[in-house]
């Protein structure tokens, strides 16, 4: 992608993005979208930015977003998308011929990453780091990644965006609960900080907005939370509420508004990629279903029963189908029932989100809003730093904040 | 039940509660709450007035309810409830025992109504006021039996609501737009004003709060409404808000917000009791499916079909079912889909709401709010007097308003 | 298609296929799927021909199919698939690339056809033969259509196919229920006589095997059936069974098998082809629902209560979604409840079945075997002369008869 | 229940019904309907002896049923009944008081069971044979109890019917692959024995009709079907087919009809009884799930993807709720779906197959027919010796025997 191709972003206009796990499902897909969009393509449904209030802000255009990444996945990005569009229909083949060049000339730009404590069911067939590096060396190789690409593109502002596949929960995470007590033990070497935490580490340490998708622990730690709040950098996650979970959390404060005792909640998620894959370990899976489950329990504090299973199912490839089983009871003791299922293309749900939080974040950075960012509590199943679960109360903080700076 | 068993609730708490359909589905339902609560049967789940915020309010407890109301059924409330507990299992035998003889007192308390322009399918098997009174005649004869009422209990308070079956929609409603046009054509006999305006008329003429349950036209009329303003008197209405079209003012706003496109939006009810019988009947249909529909078409201004269908299914009784499907696209052009089945009791959920917005008008009442009530527009499909049909947003009102007059 | 494409099927082997409706949705994709198939381009999945004891029978191969057709619909063939294409999905890209030339060269002998009598919905931008031909010209037209394929293609045997819209339902058809009584209909121009009877007559008054693949009168009038049996000409219908009844075929015989009283069964099919635009015309629904309605009543004659809609909803395209509730009681007076959706892609079921009839009454007429084919019954929602619609004593027959014929 | 009560069944018709888990849902349930019936207060809904073709053999009547049984669960049978009344509504108050004295009279012919290797999951809280009882011992108190309850009660025939709850599955089982293998064993006290073989055993070796109603190892042993076969007492197994998997014997069959490939079936079963609690405990839902995932590996051999779960919701009681999700490829590699969800009442839908089953065997005993009885099939998800899982093929083995004991 020349910059030249694009007379209408002008230079001010180009923000960076750096996605680790620059060839996972969601990136690409995000990709994809972003520069189908760009070329006319594709519009630009399932953008929450575009929509009325929020699109009042004044955003960084989707057309001039510089994408770049780490990745441990060897396979091209183009690759990605071919299989992609095969065997979940999306982007269908108009689309892919539209950006394929876009597609490659990015794939240059990715680098090896790190999969450290990531899991054993991330890493087979990978590619990362060389093995004998410090922990500290490892922090400044991605640090020096992220500087060699803002400065080789001349980007005014680069946000990093976490979608690499899940890793298993981290124990005893507040060991590191301060900033200093992270640091030391980046210093130390110690062996069982987890890729996304250096990730995170290396983007807010330098400055860089830093947004976690994913459920992986990043940001979330305390050492690294401490770090953004003194420095002033924005930074938002944990775990983007795509599907199953986003209706979660606009059905479940119905039954809460109306007084109807919830018995049992079931949740039963089928899927077909890698995430799916993934998450059919057992201790990969625990950090997501803990976000998962946390939405019903604090809107629904009664709840006698809530459950979520996610299984790995081949064919479906990347529709994540959902079944929900709620029991409740209501007046008179009257038991009662409602099911749903939801069969959505779980990248094609991410995808525009994670352009979404590109813009509003960089948003927060230019007005200099750092720290943590309450306003996007929306996008995420477990937002740092806010108790409010039910989505349309979400959604009215990201109003309010677009009516404030208008 | 004599006021004596309820030593609890003093002579001021005392509201006189007048069913206007009074031997119906949710009257009875109503009624057996109401008593059962009293007797220490049943608890409250299901009442949004028993629920957190709403709950700090100074309301009218639901024990010292006065009920009395007007039927053409002849068939008596202790028949009723013995129907719906066969058909239905709700309320179950435990419950309906405890009632038993409040029941039979209060059904002495039913008066013959009138059923002018109720449409043919709710005629049959019915007594009602001679039909040889004007329509002047029939008004008085209303106000009458609400004063009646009133003096005999020596009630502090009367509230009427309409829980009656629905009426055919009222063509070119207009010509009574207002109170002069109105009370013009009470005059002057015109057999055009169906039974529900006049009820609603007798009771804000003579100072009492309304509600409108149901689709009907009621309180609707613009002559109506320019009564209560004028004079001070609270109303509120239209079509209670209990299942299938609840769960779509909660869904649907979470496709608005996400920025989703609806193509398609499917609701298919099946039930087998009196409301669908009579909702089969085409006329009597249109002013609920409009409503029904409204819902959607406000939340999703884009929406491409938006179709409702209730059918009659005898077995069911009282157990509303739905089937939704929605068809939406996403991002990249995706198609996904999304659908639900509910299955409800319908009276158990509309009772507690009878018992609710008793109260509630109760309270607005007491406290000199005339007029429409829009804090009470989440009860409602088609709430006066908002345009708001986002069911979290409505809530937001109704917890507003209690947090103003706590 | 030039014959010399595929030398392994040598003239014995080609077998003419003349399609009523040879540009809709059903044949089109019947012409794509043949072809598609004898390109290498798609396998048999779907085809009942091509399973365990049917595929012991010698039939004639796909490959050797020759198509021709009626329409009134003048655009190709070509354009019909690509915007199945683009809707549905199906066929993909590359199939459609592996079969577009031989569509156009179908396209050239689709012959202009009538539509007598086949609705208002079917008939709007639409070509026919001249309006002021008598009745026994049309038959006599149609009839040379059939030779002059014949001829041309040097064929063995010629197969006619019904796949036309649905016609309204013929009011008083007994009154053509002799041979005798509808050739004089026929020359005393008796315009009632739907396009459908035409196509039959002509057929099989020429000796031609005719499947009739829709719910529209053609072959089931008294008076085909009386000259088919004189003159030993297989033919078969009524309505193929491809979705929603085909599964109801399945699963109401577990009902009865088991004892449990079906109270209500609702079907709600909802779909956005031709066929949803023309079913959602009343008359011509009539046709349909009925023999939808009766495989349930045949195979549950205690049901309660049993009801099958079909609504338009243009954003699905072909595919036909159907929402089944069934409400049944078992032991002890336990009412329980099983509900289904159905998603599945309406041309693509059917295409396979068309291949499959072709087949199997060629083997018929290749062995004598004239008028109905029970054997065949499994493929119908009303099979003519057949009683049975339990789906797996229908397929037993098919089994029974493939073993006979080994 | 004195014999008195019933002049209409003579002493040549009274049947001895021995269940193995006495106590339990199903066996409650099954006393529950079998005295009903005979009391008057419900009919034969869910009976399949009940039905033509089968209703023309002479059974013996349920009437004439005499119930005895072991268990270890000491609560009472009228307590059982009333927990099951009051949290599933089945029986209703008024069917369990027309049979309340009948159950304490069976009651006090429960004897003290074992529970031998039973797992975990049942036996806390229990009562059972003394643990220093030799196996030998054990068997021999089982015979005895038999042969007690048969010469008290003057009975002509006993059949007994294993209706505990699931054990684990036996590890290497064909150590007792024949009738000396296995009677060595229990001379040699050997503890890996199961409770279920030991009730098998004392059953079939004292010539008693054994059926296995469970998923448990009972009968289906090498060496206790070599005694049956020996010694030509009939028995039946394993596991009954009520819910979730009777569904599949009668859809999966279409799918295989049509050549449909499954690419992915996915069944997901919810329950809250006791038979969920010991299914949640995974060494014992290993035998079931196996019998459940057979039926589609035998019916579809091609499938690609088959997994059943099985999870304990408490409020769900024993209604066993199921969703099954499938995905299916048909012509042109078209993906296409169908879903179910069956609610049903687990006891209610077993119950009146025991009492069929009673019947049926007693009726092979009868006329001699001793060993595997294949004409059973239908009841059950792995019947011992039948390959077929077709539920319609299955049941037409029914009622050829029907046609031919005429």
């Amino acid at each position: 992608m020349s910059h030249g191709e694009h007379p209408a972003v002008d230079d001010a206009d180009r923000t960076g993005v750096w996605l680790v796990g620059a060839r996972g499902n969601v990136a690409t897909m995000s990709i994809v979208g972003a520069r189908a969009i760009a070329q006319g393509a594709t519009d630009t449904t399932g953008m929450v930015t575009e929509r009325d209030t929020v699109s009042n802000l004044e955003l960084p255009p989707v057309e001039g977003f510089v994408f770049g990444g780490h990745d441990i996945e060897p396979e091209s990005l183009v690759a990605q998308a071919e299989r992609q569009r095969d065997r979940n229909g999306v982007p269908d083949a108009d689309t892919l011929e539209a950006v394929r060049d876009d597609l490659a000339a990015i794939d240059e730009r990715i680098e090896v990453g790190t999969a450290v404590n990531c899991g054993a069911a991330v890493s087979e067939d990978s590619e990362q780091l060389a093995e004998d590096l410090s922990i500290r060396d490892v922090v400044d190789q991605i640090r020096d990644d992220y500087e060699t690409f803002r400065d080789s593109h001349d980007l005014e502002r680069l946000v990093v965006v976490n979608v690499a596949s899940t890793e298993p929960e981290l124990a005893e995470s507040d060991r590191y609960d301060t900033r200093d007590a992270l640091e030391r033990a980046i210093d130390e070497d110690d062996r069982d900080l987890p890729a996304s935490v250096l990730y995170a580490y290396a983007a807010i340490s330098s400055g860089h907005p830093f947004v976690n998708f994913t459920p992986s622990t990043a940001n979330t730690l305390g050492g690294v939370r401490e770090l953004a709040a003194e420095t002033e950098v924005p930074h938002m996650g944990r775990d983007a509420k795509t599907g199953e979970t986003l209706v979660k959390s606009a059905l479940a404060p119905m039954f809460a508004g109306r007084n109807l005792r919830v018995m049992s909640w079931e949740g039963h998620n089928i899927l077909g990629n890698k995430d799916g894959l993934v998450l059919e370990d057992e201790a990969n899976a625990a950090g997501k279903l803990a976000s998962k489950g946390d939405v019903l329990d604090s809107i629904l504090p009664d709840i006698g029963h809530n459950r979520v299973r996610i299984d790995y199912t081949p064919s479906l490839a990347d529709w994540k189908t959902a079944w929900d089983y709620i029991h409740f009871e209501g007046f008179l003791e009257t038991e009662m029932k409602m099911q749903f299922t939801w069969e959505g293309s779980d990248s094609a749900l991410a995808a525009p989100l994670v352009l979404d939080l590109v813009r509003l974040i960089s948003h927060a950075d230019e007005h200099g809003d750092g720290g943590l960012q309450p306003q996007l509590a929306s996008f995420f199943k477990a937002p740092l730093g806010v108790d409010e679960h039910d989505f349309s109360r979400q959604l009215d903080r990201l109003y309010d904040y677009a009516e404030e700076h208008r």
